[in-house]
């Protein structure tokens, strides 16, 4: 169940530039829905690691997963604090001055305590749901994960509840001295594009390219 | 200075997939170069915290930088230990069973303590490393930064010592059963695309777009 708002804690609350910030569920779970990635930060013994995995949400959960017996499940699946963020960067912000310049960028941090899911249908849910993030239609049309598959695989679930996100939107911001600089200033807009699929020459012949692989985009 | 291949710690050992590690200085540095942002974690009592940010690398040292006062640098710049993770996704690896969906990506993790840069000179190279690493030429353009500016942005400075990058390229490997699943398998390129640039509206009338920024590409 999701609610409109969420609550921002002393964690979670943006001291530095809070018209940024933005505790809205909507906001928070479209930008975790775009971004292909997620970089999850979870500390062993004093050192923190950050490692790139691919995640899923269902309603306020977030889901990761990874091979059983990795360094990362291992220390988190004990249930660990974790902090998940992703990051879409939308544009270069290039200002007449070294000082302003940025990026227009729309990012999730969640915070939280991560839990192994054990029940098998939950599971098997959100291994689907992990797929269909990055393709959504592939989970139907590929042969699902097997008993042994879904042994050997661990799935993490983390509510989504103690999150913020941060946006910046809009041009340069110079100090007003510098609009006289004689220097090109604006956005370079960057977004994540998709090439021309390249198929497995394993592939057996007479096997097209589905619609939504063929016309890939995030967004 | 640079040595051909770093010595892997314990902490930064792959056990699993030995096979996609690399070691190998010239790759781990290409990888930094052509990442347009990085991910930094850090703790604060217990608590992992993954932030967004820009970087640069001179030789064999990684800087970032960020308003002072900000949570972040307030926290790490006592000299914490950190971990900066820059994360490439090249493709999206269809298989034709949902196991061994994969993606083709490049990464780097670098451990170690972050320390402040507070030599004048050497501040001010890395601030415009930072400039440098996001449009090449950009701070030679621009008005760089005054002392009030640079006092107010704390640099620092993480070696690329501790480090190990993450490779996989090529097709899904799937189960030699599941060649026969009449599913479309193969890759999907992704990559980093910059569209066409947007002056600022203010921008005083003249003024040209300069190369760099028109034929804006990363690597």
């Amino acid at each position: 169940m999701t609610t409109p708002s969420l609550t921002p804690t002393e964690r979670t609350t943006l001291h530095r530039r809070p018209a940024r910030g933005s505790y809205d569920v909507a906001t928070v779970h479209a930008i975790l829905d775009e971004a292909l990635i997620c970089h999850v930060g979870f500390s062993v013994d004093g050192q923190p690691y950050v490692l790139p995995t691919t995640h899923a949400r269902i309603g306020d959960q977030l889901y990761i997963h990874g091979a059983v017996g990795g360094r990362f499940l291992k220390s988190v699946k004990g249930g660990i604090p974790v902090c998940v963020t992703v990051t879409l960067i939308d544009a270069l912000v290039l200002a007449r001055s070294a000082f302003h310049h940025s990026m227009n960028y729309r990012s999730v941090v969640i915070l939280g305590v991560a839990t192994e899911v054990t029940d098998p249908l939950h599971k098997r849910r959100a291994f689907e749901a992990l797929i269909e993030h990055v393709v959504p239609g592939r989970s139907a049309q590929v042969r699902g994960a097997n008993e042994q598959e879904l042994k050997a695989t661990t799935v993490l679930s983390l509510p989504i509840l103690e999150a913020s996100a941060k946006i910046r939107t809009g041009q340069p911001i110079d100090d007003e001295a510098d609009y006289a600089v004689q220097c090109w200033a604006g956005l370079v807009p960057v977004s994540v594009a998709a090439g021309k699929p390249i198929a497995d020459p394993k592939l057996s012949p007479g096997i097209a390219l589905p619609p939504e692989v063929a016309s890939y985009k995030r967004a």
